[in-house]
């Protein structure tokens, strides 16, 4: 006879292997941990998870994660309603704060086009984007979509969907990162660089 | 203002990252995935864990974890009942029963002696092993706690105990891993090896 976990603990460490990076082994040591964990942390996690899905859904404005209807960003005030930057996701919205270098909007589009992968524009988040743009107010529009392929591919096809509007359109810039190597540099990165070398 | 997530999420995330081997962007990232995750998964391990603190208990025999009164190889009737593998924790059962050699009992300690984080004998599943064997019937003892310090000076400390017993105690071999290259052995791993090498 094989052995097996019991049902009920074979079932905990299921659910965690699903888990994206989590594999069997490490979900059986998350499941286990969870066992031994106190009552306090054990249930709290497993009631923050229906908690969240219920409360967590997106910010009419921008797409941004919220509790409410608008997001913490675009209720704030203090920020500059007149350039919005644009991320595939929420959370290099966090990336992007972390820098304290942004005080704009955000608009996220949750994915980028990949005919691979069967992905459209329609899919992504852009005709709000386009009403947003059309209202008026905003003078420039920063594309931070990730250095990939379809990152690349994403921005340009905004771009050239933007530009008519008469709004400038630009993306952040690629290069060496800062306390980077050029040994380390990989011969894109360094391209990119090169082509945006500045005067000094 | 810095910017935060939505409060649920935030609770989520900080829950997850209290898992081990779980840090703050691997929190944020599981997170998001049980954002949106199917229903039947993300809630399906919502339920799953307070379902496994309330129904897995140890068994009453050997420790090991049960959803019954017994373990489901204290209760199968075709296991060797004369040989008692004593081991730390309840997945070391699941390695060993991997490797298809080995028909007997079990037993789980629960931990090792560990003079540096305070824990004696007296915290171990120790009082239930010496009932077990006081009962009669068990000719071998085979001690497999780690290779660390603290599994073998628990090895030692319940070798001392049981030898008055008359039951024959045996420690599994350390040596160069079955298909491991000696180049890249350790020099303890190969002291052991050498020490316990037997004739061709």
């Amino acid at each position: 006879m094989q052995y097996r976990y019991p049902e009920s603990l074979a079932n905990l460490i299921k659910y965690l292997a699903t888990l994206p990076g989590i594999g069997p082994k490490t979900a059986q040591r998350l499941a286990f941990h969870l066992l031994n964990e106190s009552e306090e942390n054990a249930l709290g996690l497993a009631r923050a998870i229906p908690e969240a899905r219920a409360k967590v859904r997106r910010c009419l404005v921008c797409g941004n994660l919220t509790d409410g209807r608008l997001c913490a960003i675009c209720e704030d005030i203090d920020r500059d309603r007149s350039v919005i930057c644009v991320v595939e996701q929420t959370r290099d919205i966090f990336a992007m704060e972390r820098s304290r270098s942004y005080n704009g909007l955000y608009h996220i589009l949750h994915g980028t086009i990949s005919p691979l992968e069967g992905r459209g524009p329609e899919q992504l988040n852009i005709a709000a984007l386009m009403n947003r743009l059309r209202e008026g107010g905003v003078k420039e529009v920063v594309m931070a979509t990730n250095s990939t392929v379809e990152g690349e591919a994403t921005a340009l096809y905004l771009a050239r969907l933007i530009k008519p509007l008469e709004i400038r359109v630009t993306r952040i810039a690629h290069g060496i990162p800062v306390g980077g190597d050029l040994e380390y540099a990989d011969e894109a990165t360094l391209a990119q660089a090169l082509c945006g070398r500045k005067e000094l």
